[in-house]
């Protein structure tokens, strides 16, 4: 049995070992989330010792996060292409394709990461399967909540609208939208699901990646990278 | 040279003929802007002498128009099932597709056309093409903004991102989103240009609606409907 505690010492050696990418100079995407909080926190130090980088958060956290590790923040708006972005997943296949979302911060994660010209997930070992089957985040414009619920039932899915614990309701996005959690069980073709995801009405964006260039992941308490070929 | 006068005679006659599409017991889909304006407010004739219907309108705008007009209102979340909707069109094709978002509203335009058993789309003579050419209005995160341009402009469109008149700085759509305008000159395949669009990173919603079942237009003085076969 995987105990909490190395889980997280997995996470942090995951997320440590992603921020020796970081080169003098880089703009970064910086993601949201346990994993990728370490990768901001080390390279805050990196900062601190002289490394001159410029961040591009991806939610309130990352910003927050970033903010205290002392990275300098830009915009997609000044600076439109990223050369690194690094950021979590709730679940990566081995042929490099995550699902995202469990902080919904997808969308924006998905603009960030679509704006680099690297993108690297990073992950502890229980995040790693041959295929995927975590139920896949969809952000939704709060009208289209029962359309797209129908819509996710229609392509097989199990469509749960996220409720949130320290608000009453639904979790609202750093958007202004809700979140619907689809479980599809195991997703035969996760890039012909992304495709009907998005045609779907009213969805703003799913949590499913496919431009993952770079999986970093500590198995066997080793840390291992798996590259796109 | 066709007046500004025969033009708002279309638009009146082309939607108050949609009206007499409506039946007594029917949720309808309340679209927006100037020819469906007249929909509505015909349709308000018609609950005044008994007739009973629910509305589920498209935009704050249709709202108003609703209310001023009697009908009574519903919601998505009460009715997500929509007997009839009918709305407006930017440019519509002889074979039912239909661009929208001239009025910013093409978001929640989808999401009620998508909802409705039948949708109709009320149009003046100036409106039907042979080949969609109008620009596409496309929805967008405002994080979004740059990266959707690029990837628009990689699709062969030029995009624009849609200023506003009557406030400082860009149009802000009911959901608190950009608009941009996204110039294709003459579409050779909607479908797959919707396709292309729906899966940009950061795309909320595209104006281009292929879901048209029926075609309410004034042509040479007189209302012709052309049904989806």
């Amino acid at each position: 049995m995987r105990t909490p505690d190395s889980n997280a010492d997995e996470k942090r050696a995951a997320g440590v070992a992603a921020a020796d990418m970081v080169r003098d100079g880089m703009v970064l995407g910086l993601g949201t989330g346990s994993t990728v909080a370490w990768t901001i926190k080390r390279i805050g130090e990196k900062v601190e010792e002289g490394l001159e980088v410029l961040g591009v958060p991806t939610s309130y956290q990352a910003q927050e996060l970033a903010i205290a590790a002392g990275i300098p923040l830009t915009s997609l708006d000044q600076d439109p292409v990223l050369d690194l972005a690094i950021d979590g997943a709730d679940q990566v296949s081995r042929d490099l394709i995550a699902i995202k979302g469990g902080g919904a911060a997808h969308a924006r994660e998905k603009v960030v990461a679509a704006s680099a010209q690297w993108f690297v997930v990073v992950a502890d070992s229980t995040k790693l399967v041959g295929s995927l089957s975590h139920p896949v985040p969809v952000e939704v414009l709060p009208i289209a909540k029962r359309l797209a619920k129908s819509r996710i039932e229609e392509l097989g899915g199990s469509p749960q609208i996220r409720q949130a614990k320290m608000k009453d309701g639904p979790v609202i996005t750093d958007n202004g939208n809700f979140v619907i959690d689809a479980d599809f069980g195991e997703i035969e073709d996760p890039g012909v699901l992304a495709t009907q995801l998005s045609e779907i009405p009213g969805v703003v964006e799913h949590g499913i990646f496919e431009n993952v260039d770079q999986l970093v992941v500590v198995l066997d308490g080793e840390v291992k990278i798996f590259s796109r070929e």
